[in-house]
């Protein structure tokens, strides 16, 4: 098939599977069906091949509304013909015989590859919007879409990703997992013992960089049965993610507001509590806080510190983590129908909070779907503000010196 | 003049005091002018001349743009007659002589009777809504659009009150104020004190109820000079309002969860924090928490219990407050540029707290504006959801259930 051919087919089959929307897993879907005695790859097979295509579809639809500028910059045009290329490859499954068990392993194993392909489209994608600030500068216009782009962008690869590699983990022999864990998903996920790991693994950091660290204070609060130990259908290492940042920004607050020269420092306090409907995690310092005008700018792609894809033989920063940390935290937490928030008193500390469902039931997908909402945000200028107040550009002067000093 | 005449007069007004925006005051520029030696009456009756019909035109404008089933209900058209009324009086003053004292001392009082006019506007307005409901039902379109206006329509009636108040305090003979205040502003509000007031009536009426209430644990921490009481430009009242609301909301949650039979209760925790540009004020309950799905609901008009108008010889349920008193709340944080926020662990207790604007230079006034912007969300559907997630109706079930637990 020439390339021309190539394309032809390619674009009717953004248009054909853009316009599906994407079906939302819960968690206890992906269990189930990880469980069940006749875990079956060839019914994967059957949905990813459909569903992987209109995720994809869904998204790429969403890149090519970008501004012209921003397509063009190199990294956005690598991370473009990332997608393109995995499209093709899962296509290519589009009329094969699920009854074909080399056909179904060729499947694993070309998951297993895209997986792979796209391990720095984060950093790369972060690249792109780098290229286009320094060549053409980016107004509040181009600011707001690119942080309504991005949040949908890497949710949708979040949601790709577990998608694969619940398939890969459940199906490929060479994958080692947990005993207890069904695929990536840990059915009885001790909350408690997250959070130790993600404290002990930032504490470590803290230590190296400073010569110093935080102690941990947890505490647990189950309100659905008292005393015992608060367990959760999730994915540790997207709870362990949310955490290491948040346990990172909580010493580093802690750290630099009491001076590195301190004897000993406040607490960092967890608190882990169960409701019937939520499960919150709540890690406080007493770091000195930071204005309510710069919480906003935490979260913000355009003014955190871009992650860079590493390079081989230099070490990361300690305590720098990702610049984008807070943001795919964020993603991570309401993707499963959770969210993660900042509270702070500024002169005396701030609260990190997430919550998760508490029933896997209820922990379904969130993911971003192509329509006329969306596209409309694309073309649509932001209106003029309502209300009186002055319009205070995110990350002014004032907010993004507190935002350095709350984060590398 | 003719009614038809003062109909025509009255649209001209509307059509040119709705075309000035609304001139936000900061809490400096009106203690400054309160406190200067020759504080003006003249020069106030100047600006309020102008300036009351502008904030009266541009609210009266959106209250236009209710649909005309709402517009219709016997309260609503109450309240639009009070408006009619009080801009026509004021309109009276338009070509007046600022040297005539008589005609100054008119104004005052004219000032004096509308606010006492406009004493029930909030009551009235929930009424309208009620009977909208009750009437034509209200789908989520419609709910959407009146928590938009009734948070714009009651902020617009903050500020008015503000400004005529203010000038009432300060240029009528009869009035008493607290001889530190300039008007009804405090330069130096003792934060704790209010606190502590607040606390104790909300005490008061969770004794008078429950037979019972929780003590409290105060804490300040002055980040900007250790040890030093924190005080703040402010206007007293407005802060009572909201902590006594959330005051009465922790206790609720307190002693309804631990049940009224329990020999003792966690106390009800208060931090207040200075920093340089925020004053913080938390509160927090182990009261047993709710939902984060339920937050929303408390904020929403159509999902709290309105309030009443006060009936003679009736006692008001201890402990109920308004109906209102969360998004009401919220509005007063908002109003000087500060926030209200609640976050809540379920199964564990709430944190309400407030924010402040720590400097009376950057305590604006935030105004509803009449505007494009705001006329055009009155005629717009609300757009599908971009995000996977199904559409909960907020209120559903069991975040109404959840809140009626929360307050009365």
């Amino acid at each position: 098939m020439g390339s021309r051919q190539m394309m032809q087919k390619l674009n009717k089959a953004l248009s054909r599977y853009g316009n599906f929307h994407p079906s939302p897993l819960s968690l206890k879907k992906l269990l189930d069906f990880g469980r069940s005695k006749n875990a079956c790859e060839k019914k994967s097979f059957a949905f990813l091949r459909q569903e992987l295509p209109v995720r994809l579809a869904n998204i790429m639809k969403e890149i090519n509304l970008l501004p012209d500028t921003l397509l063009k910059m190199p990294s956005v045009e690598l991370v473009q013909s990332w997608y393109i290329q995995s499209l093709t490859e899962i296509l290519h499954f589009e009329n094969k015989s699920p009854n074909d068990s080399v056909i179904i392993d060729n499947f694993t194993e070309t998951l297993y590859n895209i997986r792979k392909r796209h391990s720095n489209v984060v950093e790369t994608m972060a690249q792109g919007v780098i290229e286009l600030r320094d060549t053409h500068g980016i107004d509040h216009q181009a600011d707001s879409n690119i942080q309504y782009f991005l949040d949908r962008f890497y949710m949708s690869r979040i949601s790709i990703r577990m998608l694969i590699h619940q398939h890969v983990l459940l199906f490929s022999p060479t994958q080692e997992t947990h005993p207890r864990h069904v695929g990536s998903i840990d059915p009885n996920c001790d909350v408690e013992s997250v959070v130790l790991d993600a404290y002990e693994n930032a504490k470590f950091l803290c230590d190296q960089y400073y010569l110093a660290s935080p102690e941990l204070d947890l505490v647990s609060h189950n309100g659905m049965k008292k005393a015992s130990p608060i367990t959760v259908v999730y994915v540790p290492s997207h709870l362990y993610h949310m955490l290491f940042e948040l346990f990172k920004n909580a010493m580093r607050a802690i750290v630099e507001y009491h001076g590195t020269a301190a004897l000993d420092y406040p607490k960092v306090k967890c608190q882990v509590s169960l409701g019937k409907e939520d499960l919150t995690i709540k890690i406080s310092d007493k770091g000195g806080g930071i204005p309510k005008s710069a919480i906003d700018v935490l979260f913000n792609y355009m003014y955190s510190t871009a992650p860079q894809p590493p390079k081989s033989g230099s070490t990361t920063a300690p305590l720098a983590g990702y610049g984008y940390g807070l943001p795919l935290s964020r993603l991570y937490a309401k993707y499963f129908q959770g969210d993660l928030q900042l509270v702070s008193q500024e002169g005396y500390g701030t609260d990190a909070l997430i919550w998760l469902k508490a029933l896997s039931s209820e922990a379904n997908e969130l993911l971003p779907v192509f329509n006329t909402t969306s596209s409309r945000h694309y073309g649509t200028n932001i209106p003029t503000s309502d209300w009186s107040s002055p319009y205070t550009p995110r990350g002014s002067q004032n907010s993004v010196r507190t935002f350095l000093t709350y984060r590398i």
